[in-house]
């Protein structure tokens, strides 16, 4: 894997307490805007600033096929990955609207569809291969493909904060990524597959056995893989290979990481597995309705910010997330404090 | 109390099948939006309509002051109050913050605060009178006293509908207002008084209990008062009674209603003793983290879009959940279907 180079933030530093005074002179109880005020705190120690602001926020969706989406793992067929990629270049998808509605710029990375698209100003062609290879019979990538997506997916990064970015939304589509996920999961962490897979975008009782079926061949076939780069290389996917890197890179950049959904949260557990404190540069935007999602940010210490039984990806959860976080910064900065509004401090 | 004429929302009819029907053709699978497709069948409903759209929505935060104050039952003195409504006309606080984010109007009404404001362009008078009297020695308002209340409130609500507002993001601001509140969902619901009572906005555990104490001695001194106007009048405060009257109207004149914190679901427990149909209005915005509003929840069947720790009121949890709204109508009005997208169906 790529060496990145990310500092732990420092949470009992002169920052933090100066970040903590100020919180707690603003005109309302102490602790009375919960959550916001860990986020606000998080992002002050992120940027090193008193006064943080998200600069350029950009939202990145990568999209790669799943050779394994042959097995029939998935309620869709594969060629959803290509048509929702369309989907989001003509700005009819959920994560356009959402995207519309914050004014936040969505680009689609094409990390490995099985379909060659033609040029769009909104599309960052980045194919490694056209989509992974059928794990049931090989490795999903060789092991210098993987890197190699991770590398694209840290040079994305690289890029977008030169030119001002300093805030990442990162989302996926993929027919079959969350069974990759799902494998991810289950080596990652020895939890039981049962508890790491789910019903990913609506498979009914019959698809998740099915399913579950499917993923203990993969494991069986591929019993030997330990190594966690070959782990990824034989269970992950491009887009989920892509993410790792744009987390790493991110978060040696000190830039903020709104985590999306169930596969983005497995992205950031690889991450983290080599580099504990890139989760100090993320904020889990939700708790999706996929199975696994739940026990996951528990094991990542995680508090997301909604619970609203989304299961979509594209960064639709991140980006729905974003005004909370805005708004964290917004009180951070803007309200007023008790002397600035002569209002009585506490008994 | 007044009559209000609120029709329940038909969820069985043809225009509930039909906004079902849209929302399932939406490119994304089925129910992947989670908690948002619910919120965007219920203001279809409500507004009767397959393309629902907020108009001029208003926040307002109704103000007043609690004779009960004066038994040390906050950790803030009374006068707060009034600073707190000078602090939201000068535009320091945090709901001010959220409002500007949103580009929503913010509006305060006094209710009953204890001073007498200069006239501002924010400011709606409609004090009743210069706060509630000490229910520790008699009735916090007389019944006609608590009636004119609810039908300002209601008052209010005719006037912003006629300017042609379809949506009421309800507040309130009032020291001591969390006690009144408990003691209304203790009489109306008759759980014990300790699951009822919360810190309010930031007492310690001996401050609680001093407050659960008072409260009890007001239990006692008013054992005989059962009718649920009578109940309003003695135990409640002007802001909420104004609140019960707004929810009410605004239910009748088909308004949709995000409902904030604890007090304000409290008023909406009042309201819907009487008239049940009003939670067919409401969006519950967030749970908080004062004691008892959990279970209140539960009670009224309620699923809110928020949970972050928030226990501030000012309507600061109604505007954070307001962007998640405006999220549930935008998809169901401006995704793509299956058929516009080119997308393959579900097998």
């Amino acid at each position: 894997m790529l060496t990145f180079d990310i500092q732990p933030l420092d949470r009992h530093g002169a920052l933090s307490q100066q970040l903590q005074a100020k919180i707690d002179n603003k005109t309302k109880p102490l602790g009375s805007l919960g959550r916001l005020e860990a986020v606000a705190l998080q992002i002050g120690l992120i940027q090193n600033s008193l006064k943080p602001r998200t600069e350029k926020p950009q939202v990145l969706v990568f999209a790669a096929d799943h050779g394994l989406a042959q097995a029939g793992i998935s309620a869709y067929p594969a060629e959803v990955t290509r048509q929702m990629v369309g989907n989001f270049l003509n700005g009819g998808a959920a994560i356009n609207v959402f995207c519309r509605q914050h004014q936040l710029p969505l680009w689609v990375v094409d990390a490995g569809v099985n379909h060659d698209f033609a040029p769009h100003p909104r599309l960052i062609e980045a194919k490694i291969k056209h989509g992974t290879a059928n794990m049931l019979h090989q490795a999903a990538m060789r092991v210098e493909e993987c890197q190699d997506a991770i590398e694209r997916g840290a040079a994305i990064v690289r890029q977008f904060q030169q030119q001002g970015c300093n805030t990442l939304l990162l989302g996926e589509m993929g027919i079959g990524n969350t069974a990759a996920a799902s494998l991810l999961l289950h080596k990652l962490t020895d939890w039981p597959l049962a508890d790491c897979v789910g019903k990913g975008a609506g498979l009914d009782d019959a698809g998740l056995q099915r399913k579950q079926r499917i993923l203990q061949q993969v494991l069986q076939y591929h019993a030997h893989v330990t190594e966690p780069l070959a782990v990824l290389a034989t269970f992950g996917g491009l887009e989920l290979a892509m993410l790792v890197g744009a987390y790493g890179q991110a978060a040696e950049l000190r830039m903020v990481c709104v985590v999306d959904g169930f596969i983005a949260s497995v992205a950031v557990l690889v991450a983290a597995k080599r580099y504990p404190a890139v989760l100090d540069y993320c904020l889990f935007a939700h708790q999706s309705a996929e199975r696994g999602h739940q026990a996951l940010l528990r094991h990542l210490n995680a508090n997301p910010l909604l619970s609203l039984d989304l299961r979509l990806g594209e960064a639709s959860g991140a980006v729905l997330a974003y005004p909370l976080l805005q708004a964290a910064l917004l009180f951070l900065t803007e309200m007023h404090s008790f002397e600035q509004a002569g209002v009585s401090h506490q008994f």
